[in-house]
């Protein structure tokens, strides 16, 4: 079963290793994996996404929450949640290939951010499913290569995955 | 000094926990990190954005370079590249400040994708400057909560930075 997972964590060397370390050893691994800064300074946010067996995923999170520099972690799995992941693709083009491309580019509400000789890169955001069906289409005109964010997620509405006042100090 | 490094490896468990366990011994703060699918079974790319010494920095790619599931390493820092990053930001909103905010996402061409009573949900992708200039008049309506994806970069034009054929093979 596919999980996702959002951490807060302590911004310090080491606690990616740690945390890594962690899903290596019980099996786990990891699908995607998006490391990027709060608003908060010294807080980075991880959002995972692993796959495994609902009962060692218990005990994983277990073991996550002891670790001292993990803040927060919220399964978003279940929750309502936007989830994105954002792309660049650079594909082979030609002059006469180009306007096909440019139209898939516009239907998807993605992005040309560079175009050569005989390439074009698109971005392009959206989840899982949306990303494929244009990659699919983009494999017809040859895909040089791919670059991918992983997924990040945030609960709809009013649920908030962050640091509440206190949660810091209450780990300490 | 910031590097971003975009680094092909094999998608094994412990790839993740060996890197980073890297990182961390020779003191490198990872300031963000995205990890994800190629479009080759098998193969994970992570993009890598750290700071540090270009001494030191040397000797962290030939370690990498060692590492038995590290298939190819290039240095985006000095070549032109497309840098992107996507935010997800949960911004606080009234029915007051709603056609506001609109008008601030649609300048940025960023996307809002769910809207609560109290709260507005939107994606935006750029480099870090679009990024930052954007947090910047969010904060004035108040930030509920913000994920970030890390960055990801592209060489421009011809240049690439996958796989050529036997790069694989040359490793083992």
């Amino acid at each position: 079963m596919k999980r996702i997972l959002s951490v807060l964590v302590e911004d310090k060397p080491g606690v990616l290793a740690r945390i890594a370390g962690l899903f290596s050893r019980r099996g786990f691994n990891i699908d995607s994996l998006a490391v990027g800064h709060t608003m908060e300074p010294g807080i980075s946010r991880m959002t995972i996404q692993v796959q495994g067996e609902p009962a060692t995923f218990e005990q994983l999170t277990k073991q996550l929450h002891k670790l001292v520099n993990v803040i927060k972690i919220s399964d978003l799995t279940e929750d309502p949640n936007v989830c994105r992941e954002l792309l660049l693709v650079k594909v082979k083009s030609e002059p006469s290939t180009r306007g096909d491309i440019q139209q898939i580019v516009s239907t998807f509400r993605a992005k040309i951010v560079d175009i050569s000789i005989d390439s074009m890169m698109v971005e392009i955001t959206g989840d899982e499913d949306k990303l494929n069906a244009f990659l699919l289409l983009m494999q017809e005109f040859g895909i040089k290569e791919i670059v991918s964010t992983g997924k990040v997620a945030l609960a709809r509405g009013a649920k908030a995955t962050t640091l509440a006042a206190g949660d810091k100090d209450k780990k300490k």
